[in-house]
Formats: C-alpha cells, sequence, structure tokens
C-alpha cells in the first residue's frame, strides 16, 4: 500500500531512530549507543509518539545494560540511568509503562531483554491493526460505508507506533477499505508534526489531504467540511479523559458543538487504569524557544515569555468513544475503560 | 503611557507604512507612491487590522488622484484603481467602506480628498478611546474591579489602528485602570501577528503577557487561567455574528464552556447592517506556502495542499457582548447591532 516507514530499528545491536526533527526535508538516521543519547533523542522530539516511545524504552533497558557492562557500573547506577530513562517525558504513559515491563526481568540476561524488547515491538504494530479495524468498524457503523472527510491532529501514523499507527491507523484503514475522501491534517504547532510528518505519510501513501493551521479545525468542523475527527492519546484515565497534543480539546469542542464523532484512538498500552480522571495527568509544560524562534529565525521579542504545554485534557464528555486493539469503549454511551 | 506607534502615516504628501511583516526583529518603513504599491502592502499585510485599512484606504484614494494627474488617467482609469484598491482584501469591511466614503467627494478636489483622509485617520483615534473604556467598563462591571487575566487572539492594537487599539486597547485601558494581571497572547498563526506584533505591543507597553500557540488557548480557559478574552473583527452582522482572524470561533466555543465572557470590540465601521448573518461573510482563502514555507523555510513535503481561511465567523450565541465606540451591544441578552 505504501513505502514501509521505520521510525524505531534494532540493527547491528544498536538502536536506529529516523529523526523526526528532520522531516519532510530530510531522511536522515541516527544511531543511538548511549541512554544519555536516547534520552536526549526522546526530549529533542527525534522520537515521539506515544506508542513507539514505549518500544524506544524497551529497547533502552537493552542500550542501559550493554553501557552498564562496557562502563562497570554499579547496580545503583544502572537503575539511576533506567529512572531517568522512564521519566524523559511526564505525560506520555508508554515510556514509563514499557521501561518497567521490561526492567523487572533484568535478572533474566540482556538477550532475554532484547527479546522482550522485540516482542514489545511486535505487539505494538499488531495493536495497529486491531485498532485500524476496531476504528474503521465503529465508524462505518455510525456512519454508514460511505466515502468520510477526516480530521486529524499531530501525527499518530507509522512515524509514531511500529506499525499503521492509531489514529491515522484507522484513516489507512479507511482508506483501504476505499472511505477517505480526503484528510484535514492540522499542523500541530509548535513542532509542527502534522504539517511536516502527518503530510509526508498520507502523501507517501497516496491518501487526499490538506494542512490547515489548527486554528482552523473549529471552522472547518462547524462549516460542515468533516465527518469525523480522530486524535491519538499520551494518556487515557479510566473515565475517558484524554490527554494528546495540544489542541486537541478545541477540536473535541467543536466536534461536539457540530454534534459529529470525536474518536480517541490509542493502545491499551496509554490507558493508565491507576487514574480515575485526567485531573491526575501532569502535563509537560515546554520550553520558550519553541515558540518564539523557527529554525534558528527570531518570531517573538527577545525575552518573550511562553505558555507551551505539550498537551492538553480533553475530558471524556467530549469523546465518543475511545477505540483500542481490543474494543472500542463507548464513552458517550456512559462506559470507562 | 507606551512609545508611540505609527503604522501608518502621511508624511510630505506621501503614505508611509511601518512594515509589519518584519517586526519585531527590524523596524522598517516603506513609502507609498503608487496605487499598485498599496493594494501589494495591503496583500501582503504589511498593513493590516481591519480599521487601519480603513484609514489605509483613504490615504489610497489620495494617492490614486495624484498618480492620474501625473500619468494623465482617464476617468475610467482612476475608477479601476480605487475599485482594485477597495477589493484588495474581501472580508474586512473598513477597507472597502472607506474607500467608498471618501471616492464620492473626488469631484471637490484633492485637498478637500486629503482632508478627509486625515479626518477619517483621526476618527478612527477617538473610536480607540471610545472603545477602551466602553470595553473597560463592561468588565469591570461584569468582573468586578479587580486585577484579570485577560486572553487575545491575533493584534488589534496600535498597529492595527491609528490609536490605542480595539481589544487591545481595552486592554490597554484595563492596565491603565491597575485591572490587568497577565496578557495570553495567541500567537495567531499562520502569520504570527499574535507572537510578533502582540507581544513587541504589550512588551513596549510594559503590559505582563505570555505567548502561547493557538491550540493551547482551549486548555487555558477551561483550566480556569482566564477570567475573558477579547478579540477584534474584521466584520460584524446585524445579529452579531463577527469576522475575524481563524482562530477566534474556537476561543469563542472554549469561553461558552467555560462560562467566561467572550468580547468582540471593534468600531462601527465594521459594523455592516446590510448584512443579517454571518452567512454572508465571504471568507477570504490564503495561498499555501503562508501555511508550507516559513521565511523560505520548507516545512511541509514539496506539493502539499492546504486549506488557509483568513477569517472565520464567530456566531452571535457564543459572543457576551459587541463593544464599538458607541457603547456595549448585549448580544448574550439578545440585543443586534
Amino acid at each position: 500500500m505504501s513505502t514501509p516507514i521505520k521510525a524505531i530499528d534494532w540493527k547491528n545491536e544498536k538502536l536506529v531512530l529516523l529523526d523526526q526533527t528532520l522531516l519532510p526535508v530530510e531522511e536522515s538516521y541516527i544511531t543511538i549507543e548511549t541512554i544519555q543519547a536516547l534520552i536526549t533523542a526522546i526530549q529533542r522530539l527525534v522520537v515521539r509518539g506515544a506508542p513507539v516511545l514505549g518500544v524506544a524504552g524497551a529497547y533502552g533497558v537493552v542500550i542501559a545494560l550493554d553501557q552498564a557492562a562496557q562502563e562497570n557500573w554499579t547496580p545503583a547506577q544502572l537503575e539511576q540511568a533506567l529512572d531517568d530513562l522512564r521519566d524523559a517525558r511526564p505525560t506520555a504513559v508508554n515510556l514509563a509503562w514499557a521501561v518497567e515491563k521490561i526492567r523487572k526481568d533484568i535478572a533474566r540476561g540482556r538477550d532475554f531483554i532484547l527479546a522482550s524488547a522485540h516482542e514489545l515491538a511486535l505487539e505494538d504494530l499488531r495493536s495497529c491493526i486491531g485498532m485500524g479495524n476496531n476504528g474503521a468498524d465503529w465508524l462505518v457503523r455510525e456512519l454508514g460505508a460511505r466515502s468520510l472527510t477526516l480530521l486529524t491532529h499531530c501525527n499518530t501514523g507509522s512515524l509514531a507506533t511500529t506499525g499503521t499507527g492509531t489514529a491515522l491507523g484507522v484513516i489507512r484503514e479507511m482508506h483501504t477499505r476505499g472511505f477517505v475522501k480526503e484528510v484535514y491534517a492540522d499542523e500541530s504547532r509548535p513542532l509542527l508534526q502534522g504539517a511536516r510528518l502527518t503530510a509526508w505519510e498520507l502523501m507517501k501513501s497516496g491518501i487526499p489531504h490538506l494542512i490547515q493551521p489548527d486554528s482552523a479545525a473549529a471552522m472547518a468542523i462547524l462549516s460542515g467540511r468533516i465527518d469525523a475527527a480522530l486524535i491519538g492519546a499520551d494518556r487515557i484515565a479510566r473515565n475517558g479523559d484524554s490527554a494528546n497534543k495540544i489542541g486537541s480539546l478545541s477540536i473535541a469542542l467543536a466536534c461536539h458543538e457540530a454534534g459529529i464523532p470525536f474518536l480517541v484512538v490509542a493502545p491499551e498500552s496509554s490507558v493508565d487504569r491507576s487514574i480515575e480522571t485526567g485531573a491526575d495527568i501532569t502535563i509537560e509544560i515546554r520550553g520558550d524557544e519553541e515558540l518564539t524562534f523557527f529554525k534558528g529565525i527570531q518570531i517573538s521579542p527577545i525575552g518573550a515569555r511562553t505558555f507551551n504545554p505539550a498537551f492538553d485534557v480533553t475530558p471524556a464528555k467530549y469523546i465518543s468513544a475511545v477505540i483500542t486493539e481490543i474494543q472500542a469503549y463507548e464513552i458517550a454511551k456512559g462506559e470507562t475503560l
């Protein structure tokens, strides 16, 4: 269907990341050999997207073990490195989840850990297929077997997962079934993952699309141009409240107002059943320069301060359904996770 | 109170425009000597903001008369030039309104027309004072005489008017009264008038502020950080429906949901009583490159198409009040214009 994209790969006993900060202008790969390099890559968003961050975290445990052996770390040093990796980004649950899941088997040896990381990558790939099917089935059931105009935000595709994607995976599946008329892709400021990455993926896959400023989403929705909106999630509470890329909330408000479906698509690993509501989700606030400069070019007055939250939390009351690889949770009908 | 900013000036028988595309990095002025140069400057957004576009249109009639005299235009050529000026941007009513208002007196001679343009600039300056007072009075009456956190979008200040501004004029007046705690300024993609121009004006005036991505407005509002939002308008229908910079609509939806005031601030010249509702407002759709490139740097895949509306229309049902230099129209209480 499309050129395979590998955002993350384990090659010659090393982790290889596609540098997503340079896309779509440059397709460049970085080989990661230390835990510090991996944490920096995660924080610089060389690799981003909740599911693939989980996979990166899993391989990160292998990297830490290799580095510990080479550099004769104490057990305490190793634990500290794994804590730092787990906490590299505070909002996405997948990273912390994967690091904790994998590290508890450290006693079973490096090769066992590597096999677990491979297994986790494969699970992610399989879960994309499940989400794609469950989401497409939901849309066809609710809106009929017809060609739809779909809106999405940020990047939730092959660059954010090891498979076809979460929200974008559903869009890909709908396209395969012949039900996508056009996709409106929010550019997703400040880092423009929509304009750069989603547009790149959609173009590679031959899916018709338009890039729009995030601020145009409400107009696109309320003017009747959109049939449904689909987003990913970095963390979902038991009641359905969902943390996702900043801007998701205003799309949800507009869909609610327009009476069209608003779907959150994420793997079960993004569901955090230890928290009841979104009030318990820590939101990462990022630095000023993401907004005040663009690739070294000054935008704002020198010294300008910003409010730059990476995520917002969409309350369950604006969400039609949460789609995972297991099922569609009918949030609007009162179902919880 | 602050360094005076002149976005537009008539100097030595020529029109001088501050090039707003270069702010805040460079403070550079352009002298306009032909109607073609003025139309280009308007379309490139060297000069922008509904009220000041009216003033630019008025001086444009003088420029056209001077050029007609120098180049021996036929009356038909002059009429065509004025039609082109009037239609340079389709959404803002002020430009067309000013050109039509001024040109009907052409028979009275060039100096009469120039005096009319000066008078119109002065009226705009005075109307800013009226809007500032009416808006601040409204906020104090509704929210009490206390320090507020205010959200605004795009640029509606001294760069958009010949005075203190429309929405930003109200914020300036609130600041003078000691009632501004902080201002959240939306960056206002794609041309970043908020991050560039509003931040520059607020800094010059010593008003505390934060720049945020447009997509963060809903979170800022629904998380309780904001007491009221204020925007300008490019055209207002009789029922209160208001066209303004793309993104205004989603701020209105969030304010409506949060139950906080959403004010539209504009001079009476932005009210178009010839249209009943916003359905009659033509929305300017701008080109792809505003989104796919930033100052010559490629953002999106080559060939990417966009949905890039310059404005959206906020339905009256989400507007608390429309503030003009004459009065506050209580839209939420059923008042019309």
